[in-house]
């Protein structure tokens, strides 16, 4: 079994810092690297992505809406050819300071407030995606289950790699429990491990309200702004190679599936 | 006779414009795209650029300052890696924008204050240079004459395209005059235009003290958020094409240099 | 008859402009003065609240969304404590500004998209007025026809001036329409001065669907952005003065009223 | 002998912390506010003002550069008329967020680029100052030793309050050894005490090169963005206890000075 373990980094700010990027890259397979919209700016996405290249961790932009202040978590009505213009330049900026830095980006992610709306809603979704297409079918969509964002990414010919969010609510859908309910953030790290002990093992998902939800994610995603989030990396990490498993880059588990070359 | 001309567009930011930048893509055979820092947004840098495809027009990125307020004005000291990085996010995100409408980004040039900067300091040369050259080196640097740009340029084995400002007084090193300076931008139509033919004629510009400066630029540089920009043009571009010369877009002016493959 | 005439000035930002803001205030009785969130800056505020001020024309605060890009237009949702503070604060500015140069801050009202979710939801209103109610209670709230802001109003004991806004559609409920709705903006200067003289004689405005809405406001509102917008005004005053009526600033036609010491 | 203690407080931004802001206003008597420019938000200031209000300290505006990112240490060119217009409405807005909450601004200053510049510079402090006394003659403006801003203060007919900032290196004539130079900053605590009692005790401070340098300051200033700012606020205010003296805010210090009434 073989499965990837990525956390969105370079979430700092000016002279603001957010998590701990550098121990995170020690046990990371995949970063998502914010680009300068809801965070991140160009000094931190160039130190980030030179680390992770030192590591040999893939990195794939995390973009988000233009909201520093609400850090991408506030919904914004934004029009389609905007939004898609927002994405595609923040997908741009990244891959350039991944280029001129010698690494390469692998994938994306929408984040945040972006990235509920585009999981629940279609007409979200799809300018979105074709958004990313347009700029590079090779890139790899990582999102948690959302048929919304399945869908569109079908229509535009391009991957998707699901990503389980270990310490996030689910609801029978599949779809994230919003951050405004009690217990939509689980924060005790025991738990945490055990949903991921379950997943690893039975490909199941306990949902907000009990139920059994079958996942086979490519991914398992931490928030490097958690106070624990390191140390729950590693326990996954261990979690993952004590079941016989290895932790993965992104693109090497996605190789062999088509747009690959 | 073949010379490029060009003018500084996408310079509105959200609801606010900027200069008549459809009109001119008429007129011109190159332009310098505001990349969201010191001007521009994404959704107009992307309605630019189809703009210019459209009219085959040549695209570069305009790169300038963090400092929307100043538009880029105001002299800011910034660490050499930080300003590099930033350099590398702007040339990034138009190239993003570029590519995903199907054009391609020809040259850069540095905007406002960063330009006069590094026009006259090679110490803030050389690593903008090397930022470009790190992105892209087939990149074409368009730039007022300056020791320090074109120094740099050569030992970063990059081209540079002398680009002549119409309206702006020079002093008899070649740098231009700052902007707080009285006639440093010269506002009369009919004085402009004699620069251009005086230029065009016999390779002079006459200096802010009077002097005669000798300049073999590859293109001329207008001003588009200048009233009279879109009438100036016109008017040198017939003055181009009355002396028997081509508007030729900057991408083809260097073709036959090195690095063009 | 008096009335109050005013619109939404000082909507430039660092080197752009909106409106001719120096010509309408030759013809105004208030002034809405944008705060540096949606639209404005310090640089332009003080300009404007000094043009003001030779003129005798009032000025108030023109709250909107932290959102320059989208122009305080965008739909946000923001949790009610920062959206109260983000109101208090650009109170504050303004009446920095204004008690510095000599001048009294006497009103203010809601921009855009924040304007529109106050007008129509109470939840929304509510906490916006109690901040407008803690930062000063003597301030008049300048408000298009809504139950939801003049129920807060009465709740806090604060004093709201109707104000008419004479290129925008109504409903039959007196909410605006949205403006993405066609001919929710009307640009027919012939129109909109119709709609202005039907409600100075008889105090109705034809809604969207052409029903008689019987409305009397306190204020007429002009956009300073609408192209006519200078014209319009001249036209509207030679009509309130035609009428018999005379153009009358805010704060003295509300003198009577309470908290007016 | 009393002393008033005081810090950098609100630096924070949206998600982003910096310090342990209630920890320290519990041993501060006075707390200098970022203003939303080069740190703090509307909730952020908000938030600082009820926290320190509650526990009997003063607040005072720190008001910088427009420049997040840089956080506001990067020096700036602003025309004086931009500047002052700045400084107005930082002011303005926390006047407004701290008489909303109940409490009440005493006292200014300025971070970062834009105190250096103002310290170095009579031609920088004089239209600052002049901003300062427009908005309110009674506010004392606390600064570090400064011959530029202690006579542009006199001439504005102004109280400043000279500020011991412990952790940083002075040069012979009382200003701040620049940031970029080596031991600028001091960062062992045990350094930073023995100069603060030798202060306390000698009116001396120990000049980047050896010399002594005579100071009479009314407050000691912290850094709240120093890794053991809070411990060292602790082991400063026993210093000064221990000493036979008294913490005590800076109004109440100033207060027999002209002004205050």
């Amino acid at each position: 079994m073989q499965i990837d373990l990525n956390a969105d980094l370079a979430e700092g700010y000016g002279p603001w810092t957010m998590g701990d990027d550098a121990a995170l890259l020690d046990v990371l397979s995949s970063a998502n690297i914010a680009c300068g919209f809801h965070a991140g700016d160009p000094l931190i996405m160039d130190r980030t992505v030179k680390a992770a290249l030192a590591r040999g961790v893939d990195i794939g932009a995390h973009v988000g809406f233009p909201d520093r202040q609400g850090f991408g978590r506030r919904p914004m009505q934004i029009d389609a050819a905007e939004l898609a213009a927002m994405v595609t330049y923040q997908l741009g900026a990244l891959e350039g300071i991944a280029r001129s830095a010698g690494h390469r980006m692998t994938h994306m992610s929408f984040h945040g407030a972006l990235g509920n709306m585009a999981a629940a809603d279609s007409s979200v979704a799809r300018p979105l995606v074709e958004a990313v297409a347009r700029f590079d079918k090779r890139l790899i969509i990582v999102s948690s289950t959302s048929r919304a964002i399945e869908g569109a990414a079908a229509q535009s010919d391009m991957r998707v790699a699901t990503s389980f969010l270990a310490d996030r609510a689910y609801d029978e859908t599949g779809l994230l429990v919003p951050r405004q309910l009690p217990n939509s953030v689980i924060h005790d790290e025991a738990i945490v491990l055990e949903r991921v002990r379950l997943l690893l093992r039975e490909g199941i998902v306990l949902t907000y309200d009990g139920q059994k939800l079958p996942m086979r994610p490519k991914s398992i995603l931490l928030h490097g702004d958690t106070p624990g989030a390191l140390a729950l990396a590693c326990s996954i990490r261990t979690e993952v190679e004590a079941a016989g498993g290895r932790v993965t880059p992104i693109s090497r588990l996605m190789a062999g599936s088509h747009h690959e070359t």
